[in-house]
């Protein structure tokens, strides 16, 4: 992670980590510079805010963002950024993350937050999605994109050989 | 309105004002002092954390908060200030505030957002709720909440006359 | 606890006290007196009855009230006293506290119930909401609500370290 | 209505009449002596508590409860009567009478309420499994409830010629 | 069981039963003689439709009927006899009991089934029920059902001595 | 429809017509043999026996049931019958046919129903899935299906012509 | 499974397989000829395709297809063939599979899946309605499904012995 | 749009172009070279793989897939392209797109969809999404945007004026 990084992956608490490493596995995976960080946005708004206005000027050209419950920190980010906001809704304690995907999805037209599935399958499809969004304008990393995927393909296929 | 205001009514666009104004009403029904405003979490973030950061040194000693869909103003506010905040889910227009509901009702433990029913009611009530409180502290406002519930028993008791 | 109380923390089960021990926790912390009791809607009408009757009169400031499933406690004390009245919706063992916040949270226009989180979480918002309603005309707790906020940022602050 | 009642049909609001008219209907049919009031368990809970109270003294074999959004109503009754309660859950502005469904059937051990169907057919069936109650010690009256069906089934029979 | 069972607990499968003795406990401690059988709607349609023939003429006076998922047992008895029936929506594997409640409740104006809580709680509460039925006809099963209100109390009452 | 009916279409009620008629008409569409019938299950129960009974004697292939809330049609008839039973979910009043869906999809291992989506979709298919059905077995049917099918794409495709 | 299959069992992935091998083992118990195999929608779009395209030259009467979450398998294979298609939605893992089902049942007009419950339940219908399509034109297996049926009600008889 | 496109904007049906103008009306606003087409999944499955493939190649840096109940669309793009897919649920008749939104969101691991909220402030927000994706790398179409945002939030600030 010395290179500067493109991507930012945040969350609203540590414990939100074993859901948002599996979008940092995938950015590792394909040698995407990023940084991983708790910013809550209701234990660090000041922090959330800094954070929001300073990732144009640092080069982030995209932020994934996770939270669980009233899940406010993918849609403050958007607020105060015009780089793309990926949000994750992570799973909830009692609601099973139903609420998490609500507060994150449903935002008011003006302000977009790109949402993904709730728990992990979410946090790897946003790192994803972050990965084919860098790779409109880099063809050596769509083409890793496009080998990564022939890759799944590959198990996928084999996958029959397990059925008895 | 021209009293220093003690309670702030927030909505995060004029079309929650439908809503949001059966606050208003109950509150200018008690006489007591407020101001009504758009502070958009999503459109008008510096002025939203503007709002509640100066919300306890002008004397407000509660805040209520309506919004709808991903509804992050009652909980954003909360994390800016220690004045006590109060959420109204407004009803949304596809889910009909469950999301509403879900983004205001599920704050993580340590920023508390007291929140209300969907719609009017909640509306109404969170400014009876403000009432509520005040009066822990104003023997005359609390004689005339005792008495404005003592004439709601008694509309509510005349309405076996409408069953036919 | 040998303060007269101020702020009451009723629940419908000694089985609800696992969530509603986390408000306890929090008015401890914050020195406020309090009691706990067990107050059952429906197995105790008459003592709940009593119980909000004699609220305002003992300088109960607000009422805590935690009860899951059909919950109608926090509605009905709210309903016998003008104190304020604070519910925290107790996870259910099938529907997992949904049936518990439909059921205090949309209270009819004219007695309101203010409502936090399904659970723990809840439970210690609704104690930190009674401190911040205290705190409004008690300067030293407003000073020690805002050192509580300050702390709990910093711990948010150090999550970052837990991150690999 | 000038023989001693013998149901009871009771609402929140006299706004639930067009739901609950539906049992009034189905219990004049049959002839069953009944009475129609609004109790609002919120609006006047010490009415509520003293129309329980009396209940079984003054006859009632049943108490025919409806009630929307946070419904209180049919479980407080059945909290204070051993006089069996049947609840009907009124529909409810935006959420359809889910959360009235939720307040009245997820009742805890101990403290029955029969439910029936969100609206008017929920306030109709109340009224007709009150007639099957009664009718198990009044044999002509289970005639009349068989004759009744016995019709039913014929409408429903002939509704095939509808059918184009 | 000896005596001519009054009430009959029926359910869908021998897998309800940890649900349905929850009746069947009740129903023994007041001493009502009652039957429990398994009577598929799905896989013993005929037995079933029998069953609910003979219901009056066997002097049941109520059917407590458990099911889970698409739950037709308590409405399909009810089609087919003027008997009083009682559903108890047994907790399905994937939908925690959603389903089972839709399935029993939502009966069409017509046909009447009383429901009752998901799970246990409703299991138990139908038994209630059944008994507070049985006792508008007989004082002394009121006067037992009074004392075991009374007795609930008492233990409810004593829950506070289990809060620290 | 003077040919003897291979397809049963089936409904609980005649105002359920709007719904199921769309089944009918793809019927006709395909020239398949069908009767139309109101077989309440609450209503009818013994007639809706008799009917399912009696399917696969009088030829039928597949009986599409129609239903809506306690939707036990579809159910029930596929318990008393080994003919394929396609079940369509009407829309309900309060619930939006999400109790139909639960109460027809949702059914125990042993006795299937084949469900469709809510409302005159989840009709028009079932009739074009009991169409499939008869066209494997019947080469001119299936080319006719096929050709439905292609005009359904030309159709699709000249859509885009709409888009401004 | 020497046989020409004339039943497709597929899946999006193996993991998926705990639940459709429910399936397998009806159509193994039935002697029905069989393949089953990993067919993703999502990671292996073309050989679906492929198998859909090719299922009817085949000679394959029925696909069943298992999936959960965005479940996309069931309605796209039955977008590229005439072969009736057999939805099974697959518990998911924070949503239980009410995600499964709306993307499989909710398909719109023209383009029938025939739907089943969530999870395993589910699979062994989709199985044996398989096997009741195919006894419509095989008297031997209708008579074979007809032994099963009576058999299931044998078990579901003696179930009451269970019963303490 | 005679420039060559650079946002592909599809759609299931001509009907959910009410909702998917909301995102061609932005793209145009921003001077945004795109086609707007409907490519039903179901209905056109070659059509639709035919476009992912040629996504690509053509030019396009994303696509705007709108579409309602069993939402097939966006997965399936996303299954066949490495091109960002930008998904809108479309509101659907019985479920309110709740069906839509599950069907889109909860893909699974290894196939992204960027999901935005149900209806017209999905697809307007989708569309926005797509500009700031684009605005990474066109500093004018950056400051643009910054100004979009700009006035959107003078327009939110003008509204406390609506306010009676």
């Amino acid at each position: 992670m010395s290179a500067t990084p493109v991507i930012g992956v945040v969350m609203g608490s540590s414990s939100d980590w074993d859901t948002m490493k599996n979008a940092a596995d995938i950015l590792a995976e394909f040698g995407i510079a990023f940084e991983a960080k708790v910013v809550s946005a209701h234990r660090m708004p000041d922090e959330m805010f800094a954070y929001a206005e300073s990732a144009a000027a640092r080069g982030l050209q995209a932020i994934i963002a996770g939270a669980g419950g009233a899940a406010h920190l993918p849609g403050m980010l958007a607020a105060k950024t015009v780089v793309p906001v990926l949000g994750v809704p992570v799973a909830s304690r009692h609601l099973q993350g139903v609420d998490s995907l609500h507060s994150i999805v449903q935002m008011p037209k003006g302000i977009p937050v790109a949402t993904f599935a709730i728990g992990t399958a979410g946090a790897a499809n946003a790192a994803l999605f972050a990965v084919a969004m860098l790779a409109n304008h880099n063809p050596a990393l769509r083409e890793q994109l496009t080998a990564y995927r022939a890759r799944q393909t590959e198990v996928a296929r084999a996958m029959s050989q397990d059925l008895v």
